[in-house]
């Protein structure tokens, strides 16, 4: 970042913030204003590698501040990265908000300057998804939810909604988020197929399954076409992250947070990391199966899951469309298309094409988080180093065989079936 | 446009051009400068619709000086459309003549507040490709030249050479010239499939035919494909409006001029318009026939010219590909895909997909000049009607099944075999 852009720019601690707050009526009003800020509690909670994440509370109220960094926070300024993120990150929430205020928590204040955001503090008992599903905990409403979220932000930031100019006015806009682009082309895209200093697996027992994954030469054909269709292709406004990782949950209530990496890429991409998330905690389960619950109800659970999923979301984006279809939206002009026989075949085209594309990228970003940079939780609380690998050595395989094969299922209950027959249990 | 943004903007009539060139070094010394400047006529020859087009001459030198208005000029101000559309010309034609000057004539000056462009005057005996067509003039190089032009603007402008972050510095850019591309989606892949009061045809010849194109739903299935993939795809920053009227030549000389549809869009669209317009070019020629020439060795060189330009396409962008596997390409990183094998598969991949894109866009412009608003000089100029129309047809029926069948052609010389079959001669 140039160094003109980092003028006014500061890293606050809780005393800099307290101040901040107090001077930010969108941020003290959500805290009570007056005597109540007198009241306020700073925590800092981020976990995360890339930002400071504070819950701040007051007698009347809660909020959470959110300062991204100007570089990746657990390496330090040695991985520099643009703090233009957070702006990203807050136009998404607000655009998706707009679309699905019911899964997107408020964004009350952004500084640019700053790199600040204050937003509606999900509280508890929400946790991280990934954390519900380590821990075996069934959400009846997950399903129902996420096909909801990604039915609207998807379809109402697409052509089959809106006019080109204003698409191309949002390309234009998220196009400068593209230092989060190259990150996910690095980390998703490529170092799981070369050697890289980065990447890492269960060693020594996957080693042998790594090298592989760098010597397939027909998964790195196709992983090629999707990372091309990533950049290349501008569907829809898409969280860019869509892992259970970022989404808080309750038994009733499901937020979708952390949209950093948003921009106009393929709807795929979105809904291909969460069932391909889905899929990795399927897989983790042997794992975290012991005398007092062997996890089978809960490997069901999951696997209904990911079937509704997508079929909720299949039915939920295809009524969105037929609701819509005489709306201004360029792709299909409602005196061309709307003839009842051929819109059916053109949206049963479409949607193959999605759930093809979504396959894809749900199956790279699996084999990502098992021979790549990071991992995810619900494999990493495995102790057991050779179970850990029998679970990871499973969902690779699935991962690799749905990637060279997806354009051969019709249905997600077809998938379900291929993910069970990897299962080693 | 905005009021705003059009202050400082008159057009200019040949006094007050002449003023301005005079002011204006950069185009001042082009016409010798000093007392050539005396000498300097101004002719107006714009043919076209949207521009005013001088040729300047002096004793010393030659200009052409370009003006966008703010409305498509034979309509008058009814019909408004941005004068951006110059600076997407300007930018354009710089960008492709940096990458292959020897096919793109050269800018001297640019001013987006007046939209005025002063650029190399292509002399005598110099002459648009499609009036040579017509007039049954074999042109030995334009094969060559044509998919040197291709081969070098597209390669270059594309993921293959260059990293994400300027091709997306790129996308946005060009996002700005939606107006000059929602023209093509209006006029291309929606008009010619509805009822338009701006479409025409040869009637009541083609009135049934105009009508199955409309009825047609497997073809209006596959032009959606292609129109989501002209307005979601940044591929390679194309011409944009590549047919037969926008090249001019000689026997030795080939130059693009007009590029102001420039953008970042599929490649398949600028190779589909050139070798579609020859298609054209082909089926008019029973039409041009007569005792003197029965056109059927013009007709060859038609269809030679058509194979060569893809051939030569092909052979000239793998090489680009192959010379430059090294580079920043973000596409196919040299330390995953530099292996012989699996790059020679990547490439066949790569320029299948290419064919076929480049034929469905070939055919879509192909039926949109028989049914749609503008039509080409090639047909138009063919008196009978009857005869024109049984022309038009051929060209219509051969369009619609390369369209529809697009996937099944493996190479050029099926499609001219293809071509050929549906000639009525």
């Amino acid at each position: 970042m140039a160094a003109e852009e980092e003028q006014g720019f500061r890293p606050l601690d809780e005393a800099s913030l307290l101040a901040y707050i107090k001077a930010t009526p969108a941020l003290a009003s959500r805290l009570g204003g007056g005597g109540s800020l007198d009241s306020i509690e700073i925590k800092e909670v981020g976990d995360g590698n890339l930002n400071f994440v504070y819950i701040v509370q007051s007698e009347a109220g809660a909020i959470v501040v959110k300062q991204a960094l100007p570089y990746v926070r657990c390496v330090g300024d040695s991985w520099p990265m643009t703090r233009e993120r957070a702006y990203f990150e807050a136009s998404t929430l607000r655009e998706h908000g707009r679309l699905c205020p019911e899964h997107t928590p408020e964004v009350y204040h952004f500084d640019r300057t700053l790199s600040l955001m204050g937003m509606r503090y999900i509280e508890p008992p929400h946790i991280i998804l990934r954390k519900g599903l380590v821990a075996g905990v069934e959400y009846p409403l997950l399903a129902d939810h996420m096909s909801d979220y990604m039915a609207k932000t998807l379809f109402f930031t697409s052509l089959l909604y809106n006019n080109t100019t204003d698409h191309k006015n949002g390309v234009a806009k998220y196009s400068a988020n593209v230092e989060m682009c190259r990150l996910t082309e690095q980390v998703v895209f490529s170092d799981p197929y070369r050697v890289s200093k980065f990447n890492r697996w269960t060693s020594p027992y996957l080693d042998k399954d790594a090298e592989a994954v760098r010597e397939d030469d027909e998964l790195k054909l196709e992983v090629a076409g999707l990372k091309s269709m990533f950049i290349e292709r501008a569907q829809a406004l898409i969280h860019g992250d869509l892992h259970t990782g970022s989404i808080m949950v309750t038994e009733g209530s499901t937020q979708v947070i952390d949209p950093e990496f948003g921009f106009y890429g393929p709807m795929g991409f979105d809904i291909g990391a969460f069932l391909g998330n889905l899929i990795l905690a399927y897989y983790a389960q042997n794992g975290h199966a012991d005398q007092a619950n062997d996890r089978k109800a809960y490997k069901k659970w999951i696997l209904k899951t990911i079937e509704e999923s997508w079929n909720l979301f299949q039915k939920k984006f295809v009524e969105l469309w037929n609701k819509h279809k005489e709306s201004n939206g360029e792709a299909y002009l409602p005196d061309i298309y709307n003839k009842p026989k051929l819109l059916s075949v053109v949206q049963k085209k479409y949607m193959t094409n999605l759930f093809h594309d979504s396959l894809g990228f749900g199956s790279a970003k699996m084999i990502r988080r098992i021979v790549g940079i990071a991992h995810v939780e619900d494999l990493e609380s495995i102790k057991d180093a050779s179970k850990r690998a029998e679970c990871e050595r499973a969902a690779l395989n699935c991962a690799k065989t749905i990637l060279k094969g997806r354009h051969q299922f019709e249905t997600i209950e077809q998938v379900v079936e291929h993910i069970q027959s990897f299962d080693q249990d």
